[in-house]
């Protein structure tokens, strides 16, 4: 029995010298594999690819054993097939490495004896030779700073991390986010977390100051106490902690046994978890980008749940309606005042004053009356949230000019910083080709300009509910403390 | 007091001859207006513009006043300003046209005196003549074998019809339907209601044999009690019937009553219609697409309620199962039998055999071991649906070809209509530019096949639980009945 070896955050996000182990000989191969991943990205430390046959591969020498490189090596990446693993991991805690990442399949989680018997196997090396594994069975880290990634990620980096026990997940949810203003600074998938577990990443993340928000989807926890007490120390630091939990349904159970060999723990142990550090609770991937663009973009902080829904088309705003009342927000009548004011702009073609709001259609509508009601709804104080709907199909489906939702997504970038209240636009998905064209480039200027955008109603009433609540959680919190 | 006109469907859906109350005789105007809408989608009646100016537009003469039309008129659109709205009402009248479709808004919903009043003089107008209403505020009518629409949208025709209080939803359910393979032989926005109601459209299509699915969005019902018996007609008649009942919350109450000035009732009284009736019960337009989706196109019906899942990436796996079982479907483990067949077909490469079936990575597993899967499982009589996820972004995400997808499509279109068991396909939405092109290919392929195709695993989820509960449901009412 070896002690551990003691792992930073710089240790797993910015490692100075990487090996590949199992890097390919061929140029073309290795050049979608680990080297060249890591050399597109920007890895900028000493990188070894090893391999017993090959001299040279995309610039590199190529080692024949991770002992045969003469400068010390931080961290090592097995791709290899599960039968070499032991022995290689041997040869890199003999070489002193500090962290090795597992990316091969085929231990625990197949189920199989082999498999469960490979993974005590390489569970006792560590225990051994005190090196550090991510892993087995894990894409593993997605540090843009650090120039490290596992796959074709955007290189851009920002106050978000994720921690993530399925790698299909990590890199969607990365990938989504940076179609949404969402930029990853810190990810990592960890598998089958034979040693380090999602506790020791998260404990780097709580405690790193670049992260300010932090994603979770977790199958298993180890360390349930000190879990528990991280997630308490988010909730003190003020940094937002969305959580898929996975496994609680008795089916959900087993397939997180059989994925990556994790006890999953009871829907009541976790609704107790949720109720008492104010963890944000999401239940799909999709969510955890809807939930990390409500808590980083809604802004100024929403002070309330009173909405006041804008937008064109009668139905939609009822609908619209009655999904923010189901979720807990509120859609309150307008006051007198308000109500005044929003009749003076209102004209024959449909605008209503009353909440939800109908703006009129034509330029004027699309322009002018989506601009004033915004500052008139923006300036009464029952309301605490403006959500806004432009549908992008309406110029395919009913004719007119596409140029109405431009006028719309112009009226809105140009006053929604200058408002006192926090605005959601909902810019419903591109169904036929003309109107996802429109869609995706509406939807790239909100993000770019830091507009709150969801897809869907549904999701946006949800995430922003959610963000009310852990505000409110959080602040009885901190007075409690005072 | 006049005998009201009868109507029957064929005066709605398939008039004879049309006239255009409004039309522009402004040449370039009037072909984005009713005229050439009705030219344009392939309107076979006669058709008659009415202007007091101009004397022709599109081809065609322009008539003075409806009066002044030789030939009888069975229908006529108002296209005018609402204060204008009572004379021509009074002239259709006196000419003997059987329906007015008042496309003008400005009546009771503007929640002002002056509409109010408008649209009391138009009920009695109603009252006094006995010509027919649909509207006022609404688009009306689109059939496509009657060659009406009242937007841009698709002339292919079928098996599902809609009733809806809301333009705006009007036209993008049939829009959105379309791409889905969802098509619409009948539908209608019937906006305040002053004359004919939902019920009566209600009437029309559950006598109606072209109709075989029948949606809803409602705000108001005025004779619940023959709503009812024909919600309970279209149970005995094996038509499903897809209900947004808007209005059930407080403020969804007054939003509705300010949109079409409809009493919406109460959430108690509709929850026993939904439980007494077996009416399907959904909660965003969207919903109402994905909804006719799995009523048409799950097939074989579903038996029960018990799912396999088959797709790559064990997160997305686990998070499916959780999101089947949060609704009410079941994912149970394989019997042993199930399971000994399905090792002989994975691999290394992480195919896993239990349910949630993770396939392996590569081409062999997205073509090969995906239809072995499908084919043992589909015989497998602990199993009643098989759900599956294809993620067309894995390929921009993780590298690879995106040739995978297709030979997942392929492999799922070459088979899914000899399995014996119902198979719905999860195609995640294009997320990044090159995934949306494969998404809009894939998702076409799916939908021209007849293959059941939904964007997310939780919207999936919910209408495949709500339609076995529907079947269920029908099952039993049937065997009360013998």
């Amino acid at each position: 029995m070896a002690d551990k070896v003691k792992v930073t955050l710089n240790d797993v996000f910015y490692p100075e010298s990487i090996a590949v182990v199992g890097a390919s000989s061929d140029e073309e191969k290795e050049r979608r594999g680990w080297t060249g991943n890591l050399l597109n990205f920007g890895y900028k430390g000493r990188l070894y690819p090893v391999n017993p046959k090959g001299t040279q591969v995309l610039g590199l020498k190529i080692y024949p054993s991770v002992t045969a490189i003469e400068e010390p090596v931080d961290y090592a990446i097995l791709n290899v097939s599960a039968s070499l693993v032991p022995r290689l991991l041997r040869e890199c805690a003999a070489k002193g490495v500090k962290i090795a990442h597992v990316f091969t399949a085929g231990f625990a989680e197949t189920g199989k004896p082999e498999g469960k018997s490979l993974q005590e196997e390489v569970k006792s090396i560590v225990e051994e030779t005190g090196i550090r594994l991510i892993g087995p069975n894990c894409l593993g880290v997605h540090s843009p700073d650090g120039g490290m990634t596992f796959a074709n990620l955007p290189k851009r980096s920002g106050p978000a991390g994720l921690i993530s026990q399925t790698g299909a997940g990590v890199g969607r949810i990365v990938m989504y986010g940076s179609n949404r203003g969402i930029f990853f600074g810190k990810a990592v998938s960890y598998g089958n977390a034979v040693d380090l577990d999602s506790t020791d990443y998260f404990e780097m993340l709580v405690g790193d100051d670049q992260t300010q928000f932090i994603a979770l989807y977790l199958e298993g926890v180890k360390d349930g106490r000190r879990f528990f007490n991280l997630a308490m120390r988010c909730l003190s630091l003020g940094k937002p902690l969305v959580m898929l939990k996975a496994g609680l349904t008795e089916a959900g159970r087993e397939a997180a046994l059989s994925h990556t060999g994790s006890l999953a723990g009871s829907e009541q142990v976790w609704e107790a978890f949720f109720a008492q550090t104010g963890a944000i609770r999401v239940y799909s991937l999709e969510e955890i980008v809807d939930q990390l663009v409500a808590l980083e973009y809604l802004s100024p902080r929403p002070k309330g749940r009173k909405v006041a829904i804008i937008g064109r088309g009668g139905g939609p705003g009822v609908v619209a309606t009655e999904m923010c009342e189901r979720v807990g927000l509120k859609v309150p009548p307008f006051s007198p005042d308000t109500r005044a004011k929003l009749e003076r702009i209102t004209t024959e073609s449909g605008s209503i004053a009353r909440n939800p709001i109908e703006v009129g259609v034509g330029r004027a509508g699309a322009q002018q009356g989506y601009m004033d009601a915004f500052r008139i709804v923006a300036d009464s104080p029952e309301i605490d949230i403006i959500l806004t709907h432009v549908n992008p199909e309406a110029f395919v489906i009913y004719g007119g000019s596409p140029d109405w939702i431009d006028y719309s997504i112009d009226a809105l970038l140009d006053i929604f910083k200058t408002l006192p209240k926090p605005i959601a636009l909902v810019l419903t998905s591109g169904e036929t080709p003309e109107g996802r064209e429109i869609v995706l480039k509406a939807w790239q200027r909100c993000a770019d300009a830091g507009l709150t955008v969801f897809r869907r109603y549904e999701s946006a009433a949800r995430v922003i509910s959610r963000t009310v609540n852990y505000y409110e959680f959080r602040d009885r919190f901190v007075n409690y403390k005072d």
